[in-house]
């Protein structure tokens, strides 16, 4: 089954937007078993639509098109569907109970233009939008689907992961597709294909397996393709568990989870506390440890000392440590750890000190190098790391080895 | 003058990569006043990519081409092109010799495989790529112009800015096309346009303004065209200064500087230091400071105090007040702002305190409810905002109005 996507929208083509609808639904369509041939990106204009429209439907089935639906654009992309597919505009009683619907719940009066949202081709069937007025409009021509949706990235998702994947499996009798996302971090990505090459070797034909490398993790994701949903699943939790045994210590979730998430479930299940002195980091891991709604249950807050004074005066740290080793150092990197799990009363205290460039660094300890500390009730462990010249990617390495630091602990 | 762009790389097809390359090169040729008619991404594909190139040539002059040049995907693009013009793959000594400098830097040997990247189409001129070991390729037929870039995105860039756009303005006798980003906050869009309406209905008919938002920040980008680059620089000038008159608390830097950056730079000609203590912010306003690079001169640490124990314990927040009126209260951010001020023996502090979300809201405070504080030599002031119910939202504007409320004291 292909498809073709279709965006519209001036913004696209000048580049002040990204186009992320597009790898969105590519993606979705993708897990879903469709096939995305072409995406395609026009302007705001009736002729380049309707020939986009031709074109598309030489090469695809599916043709999903986002954009030009808004009140303020003179609803472009509605006006020409309606053309191209030689249709009435009607009034749909539905389509404006979804416009009421939205505006009473943002307490706005509906006005002569909101009410325009509720006109619509009358050979379209209207899929509405719990997240706006404009609703998307199903197509059918020539055993061809056309679906438009609005523009806007939530209301687009929203609508195609409710309305639009659904009736396409039923229209098209799609078999199942079932997907896995195993989040691993601490281990590169050869590294990792080299510790799970038996593994990978004998999945079954009919399930993939993809790397998805991020700067610190590595994605497996897991697709199997076939008649029964159910049995799918069963495989690939299977498949999963197996994982489990050639890298037990690499695997922190599934399912896009992140590592600060996957941290904060081990700290309320295990009820441990943990507090952070940062200095190379910033900030940043006390930024992402609280980026989780409900962090306020483990997480009780941090000392950020950039300066060598902070790390004396709040952290305890010994000037000689700082003048004889300097604050780049295991001494002082693990001064600083137990002096904020002693300050601030928790069952962990991270530390990080290390020189992130793009400044500061020297023949011994160049760019890049940082020390980690972890102190808890059985001591305090550190370990040096060196991870290179980006001053951004050295701040969020260091942020997510320290973190999974703290997660090799608390899963011993 | 027209463009199309063509992307080709399956990667983009199944949503593993989201296609920045195009906003980016859209925007570039935007800005040289080239308009992009079409952004159209296609598979690894032979077919595929004779196909967009003929569909293409019927809507551009310029067809810009970008990824499947890789060593190791059989260089699908450069046969399809070289088939496409008709011509010949010679062996280029002077790409050639790009290899070899580029292995050479990486202190790689140049195998047989590296070699063929040296293998070109005859009708095309070559375009040395300093970054990686494709070149560009640069065709001309029917007085249309297709280059072909490849897909990594450093390599892209650095190549179509120091290579493509000087040919094209060349060949084409593209006018001088002059930018300049105001940066902005504090102010909403519609605020603010309603401010600066006189000087917008003002602008000479050759200088187009854009407004371009994003949360807390709005910039304003002025675009001038015509015969003479100096010309048009000094209108800029001139009309950037008259701008200030307008709104002059409210511009608070040029072409895409950041707010951490531009309180940076006044702390460092003030000879200030600045340090935070932060509840609801969780450090990521002390993340923000220590992205920019020299951010420890004038930045000491922060004091993140999640819990009231290490409000009262690190920042001397007083018992009493947290009783009285709870932590997200005037008496207790100022108390913070305070506290940190004169713990870590700075110049001015910061203090968050506020309630993230999505839980912790009350009828009297709801999600969103924000104190702000800002301690100095001359005392502490405070403010309280609502900002909505989305947390990371809700984070990143608390951090950007408390750099703001700085940056006032600072300009004052």
């Amino acid at each position: 089954m292909n498809a073709e996507i279709i965006n519209i929208g001036d913004e696209l083509l000048i580049g002040q937007v990204v186009n992320t609808n597009a790898s969105w639904l590519a993606s979705e369509m993708n897990k879903a078993g469709i096939s995305v041939v072409q995406i395609t990106t026009i302007a705001d204009d009736d002729y380049a639509i309707k020939a986009a429209l031709d074109q598309a439907s030489e090469r695809a089935q599916i043709i999903i098109i986002s954009g030009g639906l808004g009140p303020t654009r003179d609803d472009i992309t509605k006006k020409s569907l309606a053309e191209y597919f030689n249709s009435e505009m009607i009034f749909d009683e539905g389509t404006f109970e979804n416009v009421k619907k939205i505006f009473s719940l943002r307490h706005y009066e509906v006005t002569e233009v909101n009410k325009m949202q509720a006109l619509i081709p009358e050979k379209c069937i209207p899929l509405q939008n719990n997240n706006g007025t404009a609703p998307g409009m199903w197509f059918e021509k020539d055993d061809k689907v056309f679906v438009s949706l609005p523009g806007v990235p939530y209301e687009l998702k929203s609508l195609f992961s409710d309305e639009v994947i659904v009736r396409l499996a039923k229209r098209y009798k799609l078999g199942a597709v079932v997907h896995k996302t195993i989040m691993t971090t601490g281990v590169g990505e050869s590294f990792l294909a080299a510790k799970i090459k038996d593994w990978e070797d004998n999945l079954p034909p009919y399930v993939k397996l993809a790397y998805l490398p991020q700067p610190g993790l590595v994605r497996l994701r897991l697709s199997a393709k076939g008649p029964d949903k159910q049995a799918l699943e069963n495989e690939l939790q299977q498949l999963t568990e197996a994982l489990k045994q050639y890298v037990p210590e690499v695997i922190y979730g599934y399912d896009d989870m992140s590592l600060e998430e996957a941290i904060g479930n081990l700290l309320k299940e295990k009820g441990k506390t943990i507090a952070t002195a940062e200095s190379c980091t910033g900030g940043y891991i006390a930024h992402l440890i609280t980026s989780i709604a409900g962090s306020s249950d483990y997480y009780k807050g941090s000392i950020i000392s950039y300066s060598n004074e902070v790390k004396m005066n709040l952290l305890g740290v010994s000037s000689a440590s700082l003048e004889e080793y300097g604050a780049v150092s295991q001494d002082v990197v693990e001064q600083m750890a137990t002096g904020a799990r002693e300050r601030l009363k928790t069952d962990y205290a991270m530390a990080t000190s290390g020189i992130a460039g793009p400044d500061g660094g020297t023949e011994e300890k160049p760019v890049g190098t940082t020390w980690i500390a972890l102190a808890g009730p059985n001591g305090v462990i550190s370990q040096r790391f060196h991870f290179g010249e980006h001053r951004g990617r050295n701040i969020r390495r260091s942020a997510l080895v320290a973190l999974n630091m703290l997660r090799m602990e608390l899963i011993k």
